[in-house]
């Protein structure tokens, strides 16, 4: 079948605060091709990844994503390979093109599972996809005591595993960084997986980051993620080296799948996290679980938004039994929740399992969407490139 | 002083072709400080990086650049880094910032020597600027007489080297290449510098690149530059331990210091290629400088657009003596000259001097630009977020 159409939304909610929550909104892509319809979802800048897709070409590689992708035949997985490295050459100049193919690509196996009536996970070549251990992604309380009731109520709702990340960790005193964490162990419980993000707090300053590194372990924390910038390799192997009991995790700035893997080979992550909607997409993430598996390091998603996402992150490691645990955002902002008619719940063992209907096994909820719809348009060289489709 | 303005300003020739030609559009930065004016340009896609400066938020790390950059004071150089500093948090999941930001961290360097009475190699530490031995970068020709002309053409107008690169090689065959390498050297003559760019055509195609080393060894190549993927390191790094005579060059595409680093660290290259207007900047250029003269590896400019860009571009190694070729677009479109009002010309020897007058020293020509301005408005949430700025 043939690529007949592209649409982006932008999705909002009405006040968008300068919390790290990436809930806030959402660039939501919709395939149409024959009679079937693929979703998938940019984990972007919406306006940003929205101009990469219709802007004038600037050279012969710097061309709009559009380029790539429309009229493009999709017949099995290899031709979104395919799309995906035709891209990359067409768009090598173009820097926010691989956030906006992610979408798209995601939408794409969307699509191809519903024609080739399978779930996504088959056409990667699993036999089955395993239910995997969902931790609680939040934010960090901005008190201690905030954070413990956060941790508490994550266990109530039946967590086994939570991480706290943001706020104000890493931004003030050593004492202020242990109260949180002790804060977050004792709302958990001793029993439960604790893991501390962060984020990239630190730039490439080791001995900041080694300073918090006793704290981790007195809390038995399962990981330290994203101490330095995503392209930090050398400060996180440094790290990694002096950190005995507690593994590094990052990887999800990785805009393709070399990035990935460096960060497992030259950066000696124990945890490679990637974001489907910034890798390119599934193939990708894929190829970083193939390259996870072969050096020992666990594959774990990063979703922070919809659960067409979340469905999306899970497919690239779904048949990896020992890769267990996954991203699993606990307070999304209403427009997340909007997305989708169907949610992959925690079930009584505090599993999620992947649907076992075809694509990626997500109904969309149009109408849901409708409310948060950002009216926009592009207009350069005395034409509309872009003007908000009807959903 | 207290940067005042930011405006973006995009221009185009009227007829943009697929050609690997990236002179054919250019993104202008102009800041304003009390009664200071400097000016910037970003390599990248302009309707895209107008967007990532634009765009409403996202969320608290994924700020529009605008947020980082507006009301920020510039008195020393230290201020423009702790900028770039913060703008990595606040823009940390919008990935083109850094192509936007590039433009305009050049601006600000601009804007400082003006207002510091200073050339902006000095205010980096350099003591001087060394004159650079600028290398014709052009396309190969479609057929190997045309690329013999092409050689022949740059060898009478006074380059001792030339680079090739892009258009039919490494897409047909071994003999197709040979013929195009062969010819290359006939139009040069024997005793020029003859650099080859394959433009990432083999991916991470180690077999099909190493084929092509004895062909380049026997035209005695200076480089082979882009073999492959900007993010192939590994790739690279097991070319180069098969090319005995031949060094690579790669890093263009690097988008922050890091990535700068990383290419000669972990891919090996004998040059490392560092586009300003894509890392980040002169300061971020100016770290993987230092990087190379640590490492023993040659610094080269890549630099495809107007001679602000250019002499933005020889700043950071304009003081390492040794590092003595740079590349210098030899046919570019007219809008990339018109966008300037004085240019570095080749002297009596080959060679280029930086200007010593203030800031980059390149006098802009805003009359010249005009005829190339392209009307562009974005819009969402029901506001104008950009309309093309008044020249």
């Amino acid at each position: 079948m043939k690529i007949e159409s592209v649409d982006l939304f932008y999705l909002s909610m009405p006040i968008v605060t300068d919390a790290g929550d990436g809930s806030q909104d959402a660039l939501m892509v919709r395939v149409r091709a024959d009679e079937f319809t693929g979703w998938g979802e940019c984990e972007a800048s919406p306006l940003t990844s929205i101009a990469a897709f219709v802007c004038p070409m600037s050279h012969g590689a710097c061309q709009p994503v559009a380029a790539s992708v429309l009229g493009q035949r999709v017949d099995d997985p290899k031709n979104i390979g395919r799309i995906g490295a035709s891209l990359a050459l067409n768009s090598m100049d173009l820097l926010q093109a691989m956030h906006t193919w992610s979408g798209i690509e995601i939408a794409l196996w969307d699509l191809l599972g519903k024609k080739l009536q399978e779930p996504v996970y088959r056409l990667l070549g699993y036999e089955r996809a395993y239910p995997k251990l969902p931790y609680a992604s939040q934010l960090f309380g901005s008190t201690p005591q905030e954070t413990l009731e956060l941790c508490r109520n994550a266990k109530q709702a039946g967590f086994k595993a939570v991480k706290c990340g943001w706020g104000p960790f890493g931004r003030g005193s050593l004492k202020e960084d242990a109260d949180q964490l002790i804060a977050a162990r004792e709302g958990l419980g001793p029993d439960g997986t604790l893991l501390i993000d962060a984020g990239q707090i630190w730039g490439e300053d080791i001995e900041a980051a080694a300073l918090r590194i006793p704290l981790l372990e007195q809390v038995s924390a399962g990981w330290l993620e994203e101490p330095f910038h995503g392209s930090a390799y050398e400060a996180y192997a440094k790290l990694a080296d002096r950190s005995r009991h507690v593994p590094l995790a990052g990887g999800e700035a990785s805009h393709n799948s070399f990035m990935g893997r460096h960060v497992i080979d030259y950066g000696k992550v124990g945890f490679v996290q990637i974001d489907c909607g910034r890798i390119g997409g599934i193939g990708p993430a894929k190829q970083v679980a193939d390259h996870a598996v072969s050096r020992g390091v666990t594959y774990v998603n990063h979703t922070f938004t919809s659960h067409l996402a979340l469905s999306a992150s899970l497919q690239p490691y779904s048949g990896l039994q020992a890769h267990r645990i996954c991203e699993y955002p606990i307070t999304p902002q209403p427009l997340v929740r909007d997305i989708c008619a169907t949610h992959l719940k925690l079930d009584r063992n505090g599993e999620i399992s992947l649907p076992e209907s075809t694509g990626l096994g997500i109904e969309i909820n149009v109408e849901g969407m409708r409310k948060y719809l950002v009216d926009t348009e592009l207009k350069a060289k005395g034409k509309v490139l872009y003007r908000t489709p009807q959903l």
